[in-house]
This record gives C-alpha cells, structure tokens and sequence, in this order.
C-alpha cells in the first residue's frame, strides 16, 4: 500500500488554511507534511494543529515554501494570484502536485500557472466543490438536450447578507455552463434583472435571479422550464469545508497523474461530458 | 337541509365564466342559476353548459342581470371594474352575495361598490386562491414574530414566460402583508432588483426576486432568513381552477351572513389574525 | 422544405388520443393524418378534431389501422401491449414511424415489437416526458461521479391523493438510472420506508419518500447528500400533454433514421451519455 | 439603560454550553456570570472562554451551582432531566430566571420544574429554535383555516446520515401542530409510511416522509395539498447555534417577567395566536 500523501497548506494561519488542515488529518491516504505562511506572519513558529483548533501536531508554520516543498507530494493553496504563481513556479521545480483554488487570477497570472504545469501536476478550479463542478456539467449536458426555443433557462441563487455582489460567481459559472451548452455567449443573453414592465419572457435568454439573506452559505438552481414541465438541477452548500474537501480530493487524484493542467472536471472524471 | 344555493355567473363566455361553471357543477350545495354575458356578445342564447365543455344544462346564457338575479341567492364576478361596479348596485336591490374577483378597481369603483355593501354581502379580494390568501396572514405574523434586526425577507416569484410585469401582484401582496407585519411601509423598503456591486444587504428591507419560463402558472415564496436558520412560506398554484374554486367557496360562506363588505380573510375565518 | 409529417394517432378518442391529436395540431412540421379507435368504439365515424375539442378538422375516427398506415409517415400510440404489438407490425409493414408510450409490456411483448424494429422505426418509452428522460441521464452521471462512501442518494417523489401505489414507476426509473450509476442492483440496495427506530443510515443504499396530496402531477426530486453539500435533480410536471408532445418530437427525430429500435434518449441525443 | 443580564451557563464544557458561552458573547445586554459543569469534570478550574475558543474570559468553570446563582440574573440549561430539575429548584431559590432547552423530561421532571416555576421564571421547549416555533404556529392555523375534506397534510424531514430514528422529533411536533388546527388525534391519523399498494389517500390523515442523507442538520416541510394548489411551510436549520440563540433570547424576554413557566411560542409573542 502507498504511503499517505504528504502535502503542504500555504496560507496555513487563515480560515481556510485551517480548514484544509483539519480536512488533511481526517482525510485516509493524506498526512500534513508542512505549513506555510507568508515571511513576517505572527503565526510563524506556531503549532499549525493548534491554530488549527486540533491540538498540538508538531508540525510549526513556517515561511520558507522551497524547503516545504521539497520532500512533499503536494501543496494546496488557496492564497492570492501572486503567490499562487510564486508557488507554482516552486511546485514545477519540486515536480509535485500544486491544487490552487486561488480567484482572481489574470491573463498572465494564468499564463505562467499554466508553463508551471509542464513540470507540475496542477489542478486549478474557481470552485473547488465536488457538487458544483458536477453540476456545471450537468447543466450543460441539459442545455444542450432541451432546446431554447421550447425550454427557458434561469439561474437562482441565494447568499447570506454580507455578501456585497450579484450575482454570485458560481452563479455565472453555471450560466456560463448553459450558455456554453445552447451554444450562444452569456453576456449577450442574459437577463439579469427584471422590474417594471419587462414584456414576455425572450427566447433563448438567460435569466438571474438573486436571493440575500441571514447567514445562507450558497444555494444555487439552475431551472428548465418548458411547456408542462420544469427541470430543476441545485445545489447547496451547507459547510465551507466543502472547498477544503474538494481541493483534497484533487491532490490524491493528482498524485500519480502526468506533469498537466487539469481542472476538477478531470478529478471527477468528467470532462469528456462536456 | 338547505336548498343549493342558486349561482349567477357573470361574463359567463370567458376562459373564468367557464371554468366558474364548471366548478358550480362540481359543487355540493351550490346550483347553476343563469349565466350572463354583455349585450352584443355572440354567445347570447347558446346553452352555458355547452359552451362550458359540461354538455347542454338547459341555461342559455343572457344578456340581462336584473332578470337574472331575481331570484338568485349570489352572483359570481371576474369581469371589469365599471362592470363589477354596476353589478354590486344590483346585488344590492336584490340583496343578495356578490363575490367579486375583478382586479384593477379604483377609489371610486371601490367606494361604490362599498356603498353597495350596505345590502349586498359582498366578498371582495385581489386573488381568489384560499391558499394565497392563507399564506398573506401567515406571513404577516411570520414578520411580526421574527424581528427585522435578525432576519431578512425576501419574496421570490415564477411565472410563465408570457407574463409582462414582475413582480408578480401576488408578490406585492405578500410584500405587503410582511410590510404589515413589520409595521413598514413596502415601497420604502423595497429592494426590487439586485445587479453587480449591491453592497451588503440593508437590515429591515424586503428583496424581491423574479423568475419567468415555460408555462408555469404562479410559484411565489417568502423566506425569512434568521442567522442559521430560514423559514420559507410558500404557494404554488397548479390550476387556474383554484381562484373559481375560492370564489364559489366564498359566496357559500356569505350565504347566511349580513349584508357587508368581506374579505376572503373573513371566509377563511382568519380575519382576527391579522 | 420537407413536407409536414404525416401522423396517425391510434387509441385516437382517450384521453392520451385526444391530447396527441392537439399536440399535433399545434406543431410545425406535423399534421394529422389519420386517427384510429378500435373496431366497436362509438366514436368510429366522428370527426376526430372535434373529439379533441379543437373544432371540426375533417378527419373520422376509423377502425382500420391499415389503410390509416397506407400513406403516412408515423404512428404514435399509448395503447395497450397487445394492441402496440399488432401496430409495430403494421407500421414495419408500411416501413413507418412508431412511437410508443404504452406501459405494462411483458418480454413477448417487447420480443415482438424489436423484431418489428427491423423494417419500422420504432421509438419507445415508459417516460415519454423529455424533462423525466433527461433526468435520469443525469442522475446516472451524478451517481457515478460522487461516490457512494461520500455521498447517499435519496429519491423524492409527491403525487396526488388518488394515486395507490408507492413509490411511483417514475421513481424506481430514477433509482435505477442512479444504481446504473453506482453499477449496483436497485432492489437489493433500496430502502423504501424508514419508521422508528432505523439505525443509522447505510452507505451506498438507494432511499425512497413519498408523499401524497391533492392533485398534483408528479415531482421527483433525487438528491445526493455530501458531507456539507447536496445536489438536487428534480423534475415537475404541471400537465399531462407532456406525454404528448414528447412523443410527438420523437416522431419528428425519427423520420429521417434508420429501421431500428430507438428510446427517449436517443431522441435527446444522450444515449452516449449513459 | 437596564445593565446587561447576568447569565449563568450550566454543562459549560459539552458542545452546547461552549456554543452558549459564543452566544452570550456576541449578544447585547447579555454578560456570562458563571460557567458550571458537574463536579468531576475534567474542565473545572479551566477558562470558561478558552474551552469555548473565544481566548480567556476570566471566568474559571465551577461545579457549584449555588453560588454561581446567588448573584445572576438567570441560568441556560441543555443538560439531563434529573440536572434540571435541580437546577430549577436552585432558580426558584435565586428567584432568577431559568431558560431549560433539556429534552427527554418524564411526568415527575416536568412537575417539579412546574412546581419551581412559582418563583423561578422558567422558559422550557423542545426546540429552542425561534425558526421551528413560529413554524408550529403556522401550521396550526393553516391546518384549522383548510379544511381537511379538500387538503392533505404531509410532513416531510431530512436529516444527516446519522440520526437513528424517524420521524425527527421536530416532524412530529409539526405533526401535533397540524392536527391541533384539526382537532383530531395525531396518532390515530398518521401514515407513517408507504410502500407497495397503499390504495388512495385517506382523506382526514398526515402523513409522514423521511430522507436522510449526507450531514444535513435539519430541514421541515408541512405541504398542505389542495385542489390545484399547495401551501409549503418550511423549514432549514443551517446551524446548532440557532438552539443556543433561541435560549439567550427566551432568558433576556423572561428577565422582566412575573415567576411562571413559559414556552417559546410566549417569547415570539405568538401563544395567543394557537
């Protein structure tokens, strides 16, 4: 049997660098190799278990990732796009799994990611949930089988009331998805409001919907509504641990994958769906 | 045991005069009277039960109210404000139910059918449904009970891709009856439409959100969204045959009641509720 | 531009006959070309449009499927399965379409409607909804994606109060297609009623729940519950013409294929999908 | 303005006390005064606000309730039968107020905390959750204003993969509600479970259906199933904190109040509404 996964947590002191070592250590075949937290952090030299809410591990936050990287198997990183370029670099040279769920990136933060991947095996995703990624294709699957001219497509989602804007970003990515399945660019068809006197409903549009309120971690649906029958493709998020859990699943995937650029599509063995 | 009440059908030829007939026919308790269209309109003499899809009842439909409510116990109105408004005043000289359906009325289509109240039992309501109607009391004390500090409403509504307005009356309706419950007033409070950078949700205001397609004919819910927990309030209407089906239910209940003017509220025995 | 395709709808005066014969009267591409009871019936001689409430259309109810079969291009049948197998020979006969959305067929039944499938082009379904169709294509996926030890799968349906079976043959459709999924057998991993004392809930079962209410149609819901997530697939039908019109479009998809036995999903395009 | 309640939180060190211990933290007008557990346990002498993982609070858990009593204004208690029971005769002698969310109470527990309540000012439910509580009103008028010859009442719960039992107490308590607005006997009306041939509905009964899955804290639906309609009323817990936030809020209501014993349906104002 192959020894656990020894993987490193870059960004190990903030929320979801705790959650990631929490999920790490309840996870089977995976084990907390190191914890890395950008040079100057208070948290340098703590127990990462500890801050962890686990109790002691033994295992002290550190600031020098080249070191962390060199005897592991992966990094999970949900960091900035800087530093997730920076690590990727890093995850290249040490020719180990790099799982970035970092958001934001631009072109060219993209651009050296993707030249890392020739060394690294990277899986980069802007949800690292399992449920949302299959459901993106599901949705276009669905898209693509019921036809625009019998069968309307919205987008309904819902978040907690701080979140300050609209719609959400996975709620777009499965617009994008149903767009991408009918075959026609999102931007210029969809329907992002609606008040007032809207006239009838347009043909092969895309419509959203937004919800927010009390503490709602994210509820998204994806309706098709034809004449007589409503098709209805959701999911809900009840726990932000599931991001951590995604990205964990990602790296056992990746483990004994070739150097490549890989996307949770391919960790869920679904990207010939699409 | 009582005789079956004895029903006049207003605007009888119409999609609701139809269905308003075939229910009746449906009814314990109640009994087809006579069946009236406008003067002019091609359906004068033809049997009401043919042109309902019941097959031949002997009742042709007529052109004249007062003969028709004679000896009639109510009469059953979707039509227009002017017509509901003159129909009321003879209701009242035969002093019998009127249940009016009609939406759109002005102040002084209102004032005059009120006036007419003084001897009819008339029952007057914007949307038929005894659920609708349920569901606005519920909601009302659902955002009395739960203070706005904590918890955030929000009214979601879906209807068939040919309707032209959002939202939906019902949804205003139940906004207000939230609006009510808070002591607010609804249009200063109104959050309609949600796009791009919103901020975080303002405490105390009521969001609505809208969604069209296919050829669904009224979903709306209200969600109260407390931190870690949400209470959702919601109807859903399957059949256009529920806002007949009210109304015949609220003229068997004005049956025996004094002459005044009622709410379905008042039918469903909720008006202490409120 | 090709001609309208020529359909005959057999069982013509039910109630599933009827609703066919509306549906095809308000599609482009289609139009009535026959419409056959059987021998005996006391509609034989009527005219069919007006049968279905749509107004005279000249064409009589007939009692032989032959000389209806002559000429056309396709027959679509809910009938019964010893009457659809007498047609599927009929229609390979005539080298026909033939859509059938007839339940309840034994193996000889089936054995002779496949041979049949050598000459006529024969498309058949227990669902002939193409929202429920659908559905479990993507219910196979889902189940095959998200693994069993993570992910429990339960099956919801709701259906009006006269139904007097549980769960519905939709809802064993749906756990099928999710076993198919897992590449388990249904039966032996089901469970169908939970009271009491249960114990905990055991990994990779197939659950079911049922409700039953008022009028309502049919909705199924299968949900795939994580640890801190759940996707949802549910359909919900609002009117029974979706039977209809979904096998009116596989008439229409069929015409230009090959002799051969085709479903609902080869109709969608999603048998590669399974 | 009042100074803030001086709280007491009895089981300090179990899951429940700690998330109490958050609670009170972050709730204004309510201060911690004293954290007990029972004498033995391994946290006395501990930080009270470290254990809950607020950092150091300065209050060190005791394990004698008495004087952790004499000085505050009101105790909050998710422990044992025969612990609150205690626990409300040492608040009748503190004269404070006593807030019990302990469940399992047999006859004789539930007559001496009533006893106690003539000088405690005692809050005691099943569910201290604001959310359920308001729901149970709701469905109780809904179930009286619809009559039960035209709608069906069902339960449906969902619940995490481990839960042992079903119903969930809460679905049965929704159930009570219901048939209290009915006036009949839940036991003798329930359909707890369907499978197979179950004939149709039996117009009058509640029925009951149950998921579980994944690690879903808790979702409640009462459908009341019309013809051609249905009212939903739900409800979603999204988090445990929701017990432990009813509670605070139940002993900040009861603080002015004369000595007596009071459910939550008292604290949201509503016991006049069943």
């Amino acid at each position: 049997m192959q020894d656990a996964m020894k993987l490193v947590v870059v960004g190990a002191g903030g929320r979801m660098g705790q959650t990631l070592i929490r999920i790490i250590d309840a996870t089977d075949g995976a084990t907390l190799h190191a914890a890395v937290e950008r040079p100057g952090s208070p948290l340098i030299g703590r127990d990462a278990g500890e801050v962890a809410g686990l109790g002691q591990n033994g295992i002290l936050i550190g600031d020098d990732p080249l070191s962390a990287f060199l005897h592991a198997d992966g990094v999970i990183d949900f960091t900035s796009p800087q530093a997730s370029t920076d690590y990727a670099g890093l995850a290249a040279q040490a020719r180990i799994v790099h799982v970035i769920g970092t958001t934001g990136c631009l072109p060219e933060h993209d651009a050296a990611i993707e030249a890392a991947a020739r060394h690294a095996r990277i899986v980069k995703s802007g949800n690292m949930s399992l449920g949302v990624n299959l459901l993106s294709v599901l949705v276009q699957q669905a898209a693509r089988a019921l036809d625009a001219a019998g069968w309307d497509i919205e987008v309904l989602e819902m978040h907690h009331k701080h979140k300050v804007d609209a719609p959400s970003g996975t709620a777009l990515l499965l617009g994008e998805a149903a767009a991408r399945g009918r075959g026609i660019d999102l931007a210029e068809n969809s329907v992002r409001v609606r008040d007032g006197h809207t006239g009838a409903r347009e043909a092969g549009s895309i419509g959203f919907a937004t919800l927010r309120g009390g503490s709602v971690i994210g509820e998204h649906s994806v309706i098709l509504a034809g004449e007589g029958e409503l098709v209805t493709l959701s999911h809900s998020a009840g726990d932000r641990s599931i991001f951590a859990r995604g990205a964990v699943k990602a790296a056992l995937w990746a483990r004994d994958k070739k150097p490549g650029f890989y996307s949770m599509l391919d960790v869920l063995g679904l990207s010939s769906s699409i």
